[in-house]
């Protein structure tokens, strides 16, 4: 039984629908949003879940949302679709787009939906996970929300963190889920040591001068650093060309700081792509070759030190079911700032909902 | 005017067909794979160009290449394929997977098609950058012909530097081509550093303690660093179960080292994506708007000592031109091991073709 403390995943769920559907959103849409950040922080992405309420919330009195939106499908082929999400949120948007592209992926074998005018949509393996259901692998890559890193060499912030997620599924085996930041560190956990109170490791940002930055609150003042040097500062701008550009939406000198401006549409730019693995033979063989890479993996000989191997998504596996079963722990600073959003909005604490 | 100690890029081709078709290869496949191995070496892939006629030429006659491959659709919707590469060279296999996709993503607005039981392709960025005369993206993914790293925390080399290739469209600027293993160095760049006599810089390679490996003749003692730790060995993974796994080829334990069996056959697995940018809208639009994220990148604020801030590709791009127009400068080492190999089979030296 989930003690006091611990808040079950469909309390927080209900808690953030009654606050988003407070604040504007339609009920179906608030449930879909709400259950997609619980989900988020159930998985342990807690940069991506009940944390971002209150910034959503700040943009909706902004005005920088459109609470009513029309997503829709303005250019369309056999194997793909571009979506308008006209300012709605990222999660409706991002999920129209995946069930778009699972069923397209079902007639074609593979299929690709970009996304424009769309918005922040929680972490990327929250949609690359969808199509796991219909035992299909999905890619997921997306146009971070502000600029934290310059190209490499450079100085001017003109790149975002931009992620991809890979999920495959597995038979016995949880699915192998990557979902990575394309620098070493995402802005979201920078945001949850500022809130934890706690310093940053050297290497996640440096300064303008090329200083270790180890303060989360002087975030500001520098940059995030790309994994494996120019590689990264690469992966981050192809991402954002595949995820942005291609789509119309904004990458680079377009993106605007949704942390500085609440108002202004982003155009956030997202892509899923789904493969079907059924469309390239037996999907129960595939499944376990899959679980065979999985144990090979999990099985080899460890460094000294070393007590287990993780497969990607692993760890966020288990904290899932873990969440699941005995609810979520909220760090106390986050708990005080939902329940005094709510308190605003004139709905009874979390705990009671 | 080429001067004596350079090779058109031509002249490498021919020799290098000649040697293929003396080594028993039909004479439009010898021609296709010279050509394509040339183009690597033009555009500075020094590890996946000339340096691999040796070893492909041993593997040959090893019996470890199927010579008259029937090279197959076995699985097909209308935007996948899955090729049976018949255990032929690479460049073949993925050079057909290339223009089939390409065919099905203007049908479809994208494409995938993967390939098993092919060989080593030479690089990445080769088979990425076919689309592009079509003013179409390429994206590749390939598992890799040996295993050098292991999952992160083991020591088990169980992964291979498993590479992927991105390239973009662009309009009056070159097109951005990434092309990157998921590891800090590509093992082919290992090579070529043994090959020069060079140490690598540390951060390539550790030994199986930990510590820095820099002499390239002991790279078989230790293994690949992966880019961003974890992340890297994230990606290794899950390249590899896209390449290989669901297309039923070689991963993880499966893949042989062609370093040291030159007759087993690999079961190689890679998968070429193409979207076609004007099932998104207008091509021009997005040529231009890819010019622009160009020019920015490359206009921004540079670090002090930074002459000048490059975009992915782009030194490629430029060593292509200056080979095309002035011919290869191969080190000595290469050029002997050439026409060491050329007289084997009888030919002339390389500079006479």
């Amino acid at each position: 039984m989930p003690d006091a403390d611990r808040v079950p995943v469909a309390q927080l769920s209900r808690f953030m629908a009654a606050a988003l559907r407070k604040l504007g959103l339609p009920e179906g849409d608030a449930s879909l949003v709400a259950q997609l950040m619980a989900e988020a922080e159930a998985q342990g992405s807690d940069g991506h879940g009940a944390i971002r309420l209150a910034p959503y919330a700040r943009r909706i009195r902004a005005g920088g949302y459109n609470l009513k939106p029309d997503i829709r499908v303005v250019q369309e082929k056999p194997a793909m679709a571009l979506l308008d999400g006209d300012n709605g949120f990222g999660h409706l948007v991002m999920h129209k787009a995946a069930q778009i592209a699972i069923e397209k992926a079902k007639q074609c074998g593979v299929a690709w939906v970009g996304a424009r005018l769309s918005n922040h949509a929680g972490p990327a393996s929250i949609y690359a996970r969808m199509p796991l259901a219909h035992d299909m692998v999905g890619l997921y890559f997306a146009v971070g929300n502000a600029n934290h890193l310059p190209p490499w060499g450079g100085l001017d912030m003109l790149l975002s963190t931009n992620p991809v997620a890979v999920a495959v599924p597995a038979g016995e085996e949880p699915p192998v889920v990557l979902d990575m930041a394309t620098t070493v560190a995402a802005y979201g956990k920078v945001k949850a040591k500022a809130q934890r109170g706690e310093q940053m490791p050297e290497g996640w940002m440096i300064d303008r001068t090329g200083q270790p930055l180890t303060d989360p609150k002087r975030a500001a003042e520098g940059f995030l650093l790309p994994i494996g040097g120019y590689k990264g500062y690469g992966l981050a701008l192809v991402i954002g060309l595949l995820a942005g550009t291609l789509n119309g939406a904004a990458m680079g000198r377009d993106v605007l700081d949704f942390n500085q401006d609440f108002r202004t549409t982003t155009n956030t730019g997202q892509a899923i792509c789904v493969i079907d693995p059924a469309a390239f033979g037996d999907v129960t063989g595939f499944k376990a070759r899959v679980d065979q890479v999985i144990r090979d993996m999990r099985g080899a000989e460890r460094m000294p030190g070393v007590d287990r191997i993780w497969l990607p998504g692993e760890q966020s596996h288990e904290k899932r079911l873990r969440s699941e079963r005995g609810g979520l722990v909220l760090p106390a600073a986050l708990r005080e700032q939902l329940d005094a959003l709510g308190a605003e909005l004139g709905l009874a604490p979390l705990g009671q909902h």
